[in-house]
């Protein structure tokens, strides 16, 4: 089965990019230079697309900068720092970056049909950071229909399917399952802060520290502050 | 009402910049390099946005040539020429590009969620080129549904709305309501073939000559050739 992996080189795309080698697919890594803060993930997803022996792997450019509206996307919007896991799960936070998933699926979406593959692998999770509106089960079902009648193949009655496999997962889970798929996570990037070294205070580095720290397990990435130290 | 344009630069995305100016929208156009054949059509929009007075113009860029999959975005694909309006009827044609405007509508719901625009307008029609899935009301119906699921606004309650007014509206139709709206068909672009001077001869230009013909108007614009000469 041929399949399109969005790879953004975090725990959660690296994880189901070898969950799609084990379901046995032909993969296809797509991956965004979106001017992003961290465009350091970029060679993360580089190398673990490369680890995994994908099949091709496209890094698509453009510049969302022109508009902003995100922490992401803007420097003059504040990096939260050292929030707990509570106060980031109360509201959408400003690493939100406005369509970020609905432009990524969009790609991933052309890409597949250029290349007729039959199903798009998507990383979201709606359980620890239930605050992304594009990270949620209706949301998935909403782009699913876009899928099926927005193409050719689609029409033809072979629509491509959304594969998102860490849906109902925790972070705990996804690392859990991401250690018995072998993930190389010392390849993987989740740091938003944009420096070469995880800085262990944005939201990201916390979440993923807290998640190790949860299991027992030693994140293989140097950080420059541990957050929960 | 702040209003994000989906802007060609042809006949159809100039006309709804006009009618959205008719319904006193504060007009963002936004445009896409992404290398097509046609890029020749992007100064038309610039032009077209610049003679309507809209108060800002993005012009996305990306590579759709990364994958190709359509006559537009691949030199190796011929582009069909001197065919009937009966024959562009019949099929999806190979200047289908793979999720076209998904990507299109995606980025102007970013766009227009970071602007806090109220709506976006897109030029899609679906009776003349019906070979087109993405420029169907049952996919723009789909996508209605991930601008509501997918963004901040859109789950705060104040979901961004799509505006296709020519939907229902024959070629025919769509160049006499942008006669009454005074759209300059002198600064607009449709030949797909990537000249200086529109061929003439691609489904873009025939379709285009042939509605003018059957007005009885004459297009302004210069021709290589006239197909049904």
């Amino acid at each position: 089965m041929k399949a399109v992996i969005l790879l953004s080189g975090g725990l959660d795309s690296s994880t189901i990019l070898y969950q799609a080698k084990v379901d046995q697919c032909e993969c296809h890594a797509i991956s965004f230079d979106y001017q992003q803060r961290h465009r350091r993930e970029l060679q993360s997803a580089l190398l673990v697309a490369q680890q995994a022996g994908v099949v091709q792997h496209q890094v698509v450019s453009f510049d969302l900068r022109q508009w902003g509206g995100s922490a992401l996307t803007d420097d003059a919007i504040d990096l939260p720092q050292e929030r707990s896991l509570d106060e980031m799960s109360q509201n959408i936070p400003v690493t939100y970056v406005p369509a970020r998933n609905t432009i990524f699926l969009s790609f991933a979406l052309g890409y597949a049909e250029a290349i007729a593959a039959e199903c798009v692998y998507i990383g979201v999770n709606a359980l620890d950071y239930s605050g992304y509106p594009d990270c949620r089960l209706d949301y998935i079902q909403a782009m699913q229909e876009v899928f099926r009648l927005g193409t050719k193949q689609g029409r033809e009655g072979k629509p491509i399917t959304i594969v998102a496999p860490l849906i109902d997962l925790k972070k705990t889970e996804i690392i859990r399952l991401g250690n018995d798929l072998g993930v190389p996570w010392e390849l993987t990037w989740s740091c938003y802060a944009g420096g070469d070294v995880a800085c262990g205070v944005c939201d990201a580095c916390r979440l993923r520290l807290a998640a190790f720290t949860e299991l027992g397990l030693v994140d293989p990435l140097p950080y420059a502050s541990h957050g929960f130290d």
